[in-house]
């Protein structure tokens, strides 16, 4: 299905968990293609249907989180987990309240289920996870969200902004969230991985 | 709030991330503390108002498999991440699959908010993970999850499966799941903390 020599990145523009990908994988080129129609191709690559997946050294890697830790231990380039055992604990612990505590709750397939009040359903579950992830970010951040590091805590925090701007959660709200989210998006690998700009992106949503 | 010299587990019987956390931690002694009274002094501890949350070395750490991922590399036992980078990746795809991809969509306050409908939604998207689990299971298991070897998935599909029959999936459909967990079952760090027999296990649901 891909060139095995060169990693491929099945994503959609849109996805934040295929934008934490994007934002993690820096380090090495990626080709880039988009698995919208997910077929019976893609089904057997990635059986949870879901974008992202990596095809990198012989395996076929889902859930971003795994890829991205996948990539940093295999792959020269800047640390994305700290050296420390409790500053990485609090890299992993920031990461997964975004990525089991509040992105799974308006995911696709979930929102789809949900229905009518998906906007409502939405904002709610992405406003609940942002007043536990405030106080946490009050006490861990530096310049970014565990010390002055950029870890995987900030390629989860980024996308999950856009998606609660996305679904009308005030961000203002939380000024470290604020704070932070900003900093990043200063930096070269999430400008040039967001969601404005990328191949598959419609012309109407380009930045 | 706890006695700093032993790490403290605030936890809940039936609780399945509480539980993959009483399964990998079989490591270090924890105090078990249950706080499902979410008092303001829990919500300080933990703003999720979760639990699993755990007090250690001065620090807290919520999130079950940020806890896990810790105790293993802060302290001496049995690996639940394996050495070869490949196998550690799959690991960690699986323990995500249930992590973010199933176990959120069952969480106590998500089915609050589903109401009435909540065992049929807990059912379908528990059966949507098991569709896609089991393939890669097929792919992945030796004796366990990823080989042979004991690791953070067991600890994670375990519990899955629990919350699974409560949910009447019929795990039956799943060969691989099944014969996994049935294997898991036989071994000590599993029996001990398993729901039946937690100290704030009711009577009517002890074994």
């Amino acid at each position: 299905m891909a060139n095995q020599t060169k990693p491929v990145l099945h994503g959609y523009f849109r996805s934040s968990c295929s934008w934490r990908v994007r934002i993690g994988n820096f380090k090495i080129p990626l080709n880039l293609l988009y698995s919208l129609k997910l077929t019976q191709e893609y089904k057997t690559l990635n059986p949870m249907q879901q974008v992202p997946a990596v095809e990198i050294d012989g395996i076929t890697l889902s859930q971003s989180l795994a890829v991205i830790q996948y990539i940093n231990e295999t792959r020269p380039g800047p640390r994305l987990l700290p050296a420390d055992p409790k500053k990485r604990a609090q890299v992993r612990m920031i990461s997964d309240l975004i990525a089991s505590g509040i992105q799974p709750l308006q995911n696709l397939y979930v929102i789809q289920k949900v229905g009518a009040e998906k906007m409502q359903w939405s904002h709610h579950f992405i406003d609940r996870g942002f007043q536990a992830l405030e106080p946490i970010l009050k006490q861990t951040a530096g310049k970014y969200c565990v010390g002055d590091e950029i870890s995987m805590a900030d390629i989860c925090l980024v996308p999950q902004v856009y998606n609660a701007e996305r679904f009308k959660v005030d961000v203002g709200q939380y000024p470290t969230i604020k704070r932070l989210n900003q900093a990043l998006l200063e930096i070269e690998a999430f400008k040039v991985s967001h969601p404005s700009c990328q191949p598959d992106t419609p012309d109407d949503l380009r930045a």
